[in-house]
Order: structure tokens, then sequence, then C-alpha cells
């Protein structure tokens, strides 16, 4: 295995078997590839035997087992392009492929996810709700992803939320998974999230006055900004803080900040962050938050630094806010998965 | 980390993370301890922590969490003590922790397990029942554990289970967990299998024409047994097959020679040996089946040589048999967890 393999293995392994990749399949990997070259080939290829698995399941009526194997082919595909920046068509077609194996899988998840998609202004904003009971109403969470994390990712932390007796939805809002096509990164954010507050207050299964967010990585900015500016949301988890990127952006490394470049679908590379730059930013917002915050962050974050989320407990004022800074925690304190994800999901289902 | 250590991990890991134990622990096991003197204690410390953790959950409400937590403590006192054949003490000391922990999280399992202690010739067989759905009654699996595995062990296959509608019973019978005290090895095991059914069929919530058997590992054997011997059980699996040990016991490490001797509680090794080889034999036996058979076994299976699985093939002439021998698979194929365990689970369901 070439260092770059070994590098991007060594960064993401945990990352990933939190978010539900198969540790034999990252045995395999370790022993099949052998240059950074071959990543989203074999990504693909245990993609699409998943899949093949999956359908021949959905074929023999043994539905729980598709579902689970639709759901792993798309978590492939999420991974195939995942740091796979240099072949956009590549990245692309991975895209695609993970929002169409989820699609499949969604009907035969368990609680299975019911798509929803909610008409904003022209457009068509795409979620999917999950309900903890079939028969009697439930608070609900509503997840927001990141740069690169969309709905798809969720399905782990919506099991453990469903688990604790609360309903999911999660979306891809401006810029990311689906919705980039229609609509690039906006200012804005909290005005998508509201229209699904909308949509979920007049669901019979859904408390409306038992709504809370969370958002993981770029999400955890999108997530208070919402809940700033959208006083039916109860409670919110920023899943990693990020309070104005402007302080930090000409320090990460080029391939996030291309990220971030990207999402605003702008050419001109100064245009481009410069919008980001003034979109990602919780001066004058964050201020107005007054229902109880939570903020996890990692010491160790190596794109986001951890003064930001000090920044962000500091400006919350109005907020009753929980900070937990994971000492020995990366990006998102995905390497502690185990302990952080269910503290938040309890959190939040104390909270709604 | 030393050689006894790194070889210990390398054989074990997937099953450990197949049987439920969190990566990221693991990880920092590769880190922490240097030399095999450091396991047990390094292991019992982890779930002391978890212990903390699910106990300051219980009393905060947070019910679902400490009940994970306090199932994380018992599979660290099994992984604790598994392998740690050399100081009998600490082994029994994380015997009992793991049947106490597990005790302890049971009532905070989703859904939880109730504990029954099966009267059976003036002793208590201990087991666990987990029902799918808590209105309406649904089909059970009986899982019985091996040489080395108890019913505490069995938590996720019973989930996988479960999410597909079967209900579970998990029970220690002679020789195993915390019913060897009472009980060491027995040939008629399935004369406490028959005592589980007796409860079982008897329950509100137990379909009682819908109860099949699984055994993993020597289970295999033990489930194939009570199978073919009482008309009850409407389908059986043997994860992992033995047909009669007698025929390759004396080509088996020392280590596992000396645990099978162990289980019959006898001092004296030619006779406790003797004793096993006569009472682990389907001689006779698996002829009688004429239910359904699962049988899954590793090619590779450095423990029982996969003949064994041929051999139980080819011997039970009266069953319906599905074999399936994963060319890569070791013991029980625990390597391909992900692949093996909910394929079982599916047929099972199917049966059912």
């Amino acid at each position: 295995m070439d260092e770059r393999t070994r590098v991007a293995l060594e960064h993401n392994e945990l990352r990933m078997v939190g978010d539900g990749v198969h540790l034999p399949d990252l045995v395999e990997l370790r022993r099949e590839v052998e240059d950074w070259a071959e990543w989203f080939a074999w990504w693909a290829a245990l993609a699409d035997r998943y899949e093949e698995i999956g359908d021949r399941e959905l074929a023999g009526g043994r539905h729980v087992s598709a579902g689970e194997n639709l759901w792993q082919a798309s978590i492939c595909w999420q991974y195939a392009q995942f740091l796979w920046f240099h072949e956009p068509e590549e990245r692309l077609e991975g895209q695609h492929r993970k929002v169409q194996t989820y699609r499949k899988a969604a009907p035969y998840l368990v609680p299975r996810a019911e798509r929803f998609d909610i008409p904003f202004e022209g457009t068509r904003v795409p979620g999917y709700l999950r309900l903890a009971h079939e028969e009697r109403p439930a608070s609900c969470a509503i997840l927001i992803g990141g740069l690169e994390s969309t709905k798809e990712e969720s399905y782990h932390f919506e099991n453990m939320l469903l688990k604790r007796g609360v309903s999911t939805f999660s979306f891809d809002g401006p810029g990311q998974g689906e919705y980039f096509e229609q609509q690039p990164f906006a200012q804005d954010f909290e005005r998508y999230t509201s229209a699904v507050v909308d949509a979920l207050v007049s669901h019979d299964l859904i408390e409306s006055d038992r709504i809370g967010v969370l958002g993981r990585s770029l999400g955890g900015y999108l997530a208070v900004r919402s809940a700033a500016l959208e006083p039916r949301l109860k409670a919110c988890v920023a899943w990693g803080a990020l309070y104005d990127l402007g302080s930090f952006f000409d320090n990460m490394e080029e391939r996030t900040r291309d990220g971030f470049r990207y999402i605003t679908a702008i050419p001109d590379p100064e245009l481009a962050k410069e919008t980001i730059i003034a979109g990602v930013d919780l001066h004058g917002v964050a201020e107005q938050l007054d229902r109880p915050l939570y903020i996890l962050h990692g010491a160790l974050d190596p794109l986001i630094p951890v003064s930001q989320a000090h920044k962000l407990d500091d400006n919350t004022p109005r907020a009753p806010t929980t900070l937990v800074i994971e000492p020995q925690g990366d990006h998102c304190a995905h390497n502690l998965y185990h302990r952080v994800r269910p503290a938040m999901a309890d959190w939040l289902a104390e909270q709604l």
C-alpha cells in the first residue's frame, strides 16, 4: 500500500467505521489496494457487490438485509468519491450513485426512511423522515450534513436517536449532496431549515413543539445559524463548531479550501472565497440564539481550530450552553465516535 | 506491543468487533499495551470505566446509554478473561463480572432482556428472553454458546434476529458460563434445551410452533444434538459444525484441548478427555434430525476442520440442509461476520 492510501486510511478509518463501513471491508482494502489510483474503483466495485446482494435479497423477500446492503452500497459510494477531488466525473458519479442506492434502500430500513421533496421557491429540497413510533407522535431531530457529508451518512446517527424515541429528518440544503445541482451554497441556509420545520409541524406524527436540530462539521455552523433564526427549533447541537470561516480560511490546506470554494459554484476562485467567507459567519447571528446549545469539538481537529468552539461559546450569551471539548478528539471527534455520538443523542433526546 | 499480544489481536480483532467491541478501544489497546502480561488488567480497567459510565447514566435517567455501556462492560470482561488460561482466579473474576454487568444491563437493553431461571432437577438454568414485539406473539430462536462464548455475547446476534421479527432466548447450559458451577458438561445437553422449550411454549408472547435453535462453535454441535432429539424445534443453525470431537481431538492445540477438558470438571486429564470425546459425538443422533438445518463453516477454521461440516452434512440425510462453506472464513467465519451473521439470521427468520 502506498503512502497516500495509508494516510487516507489512517486519518479516516475510525470515521468510516463510525459511519457504518464494515471493518472486514477495510481489512480487505488494506490487502488489495496497492496504489492510491485504485481507491475509487475499489470502492465502486464493493458498492456494486453490495447493491447486487441487496437486489437479490429484495427479490427473495429478505427486506431487512436488502435495506442494510443497499445502504451499505450507498456508504461505499460515499467513500469512493470522498477525497477523490482530482477526477470530477468519477466524483460526480459517486455522489449520484450514493443518492440512488440510498433511495433504493430507504423503504427497507428499520424503521423505514420516507422521502420528502419539500417545495422551496421553484426547487425541491430532498430529505428523509424516519419515525420513532408508527402509531403515536414523537419529537423530531433535523439533521444537517456538512461540506462532505450528506443526508445518506446520517443513517447510524438516526438509529441512535430513533432508539431514544426521537424521529429524524435528514436533508440536503444549499451546496449539499443532491440539492447542490439545484442550489449551491446560500448564506440564508436557515430559510431552508425553516421550510423543513414547516413541513414537520404539519405532520400528524411529529410533535410540533418538540423539534430540534443537529449539524455535523460545516453543518455545525448551519445548525446554529438555523436555530438562532428559527424560534420553533427547541434545541441545537453543533457536532463540530464553526463561528467565522474567514478567521482561519487561509490556514486550511488547499484541498479543504477548494471544497469550500466548490460549493459556491462560482468559477472565479477569489470571488468564491469571498462569498463563502461572507456566508459562513455567525457575527450578529449566534448572539440571538436563546435556546439550549450543545457544542462538541475535538481539541486536535486539524480542519477547524478548537478556538472556533470557544468563540461560539463566548458569542452565545443567551443560550444555555454545554461545551464539550474532547482533548484527544480529531475533526468532529470522529475518532471517538463510540463515546461522543451517543452523548449528543442523549442530550438532544432530553431537550426535546 | 509484544508478539503474543499482536497475535492475539490479529486473530481476534474482527471477532471482537463483530461481537460488539468498539474499534477505538482496540486502537487504544494497540497504543497502550506493550506486554501480554497487561492484557487482563487493561480490559478490566476498561470494563470498570464502562460500568462507571453506565451507572452514572442510570442515575441520570439515560436508560438507553446506560444499557449500552453496562453491556459494553460485560463484553470487555469477556475479552479480559478470554485467552487468559494461566491465571484461573482472574479468569473466574472475569466470568463473574461479565455475568454481573450483563445482568445490570439487561433491563435497559432495547428491547430489554428478561431474566429467566429455569428449574431443572434441583438446579436453575439461567437465560434471557428478549421479545421482538411487546404486544403480539412472535417466533423465537434459542441461542446456545460454545466452549468460550456464553449468553452475554449473543447480544448483537439477538439484535439481528429481533430486527427480523424473531424473539430470542439465550442461555447457559451444562459446562457453560454461569451454569458451569452448577453443572459441568453433560452428554445429554438436549434435556436442558428441552427444559427451555417447555418454558417458552408456555409463554403468552411466544408462538409455540415457531421455535428454532442456533448454536455457535461447540454450540453448533449442541444445537444439532438438541434439534435432533427435540421435535418441537422447527429449524436448526450450526454456526460452526462439529460432528465427532474424537476424530481430531489430538490434532488441536494444547490450549483448546485444555478448554474442552476443563468444562468436564474432571481433574484427571485422561478421564476428562474420554468424557468429552464420548459426549461430543453425533453418531446415531444427527441421523434423526428431520427438520431444516443450516451449516456454516469457515474453510480455514484452525480449530475445527472443515471436514466436520461435510461429515455433518453427510450424516443428516433426513434434514433439508443448507451447507455454507466460506472459502476465506476462519473459526465460525468470525472474520466475515458482516456477511455470514445476517445470512443466518435471515434463514432462521424464514424457517420460523
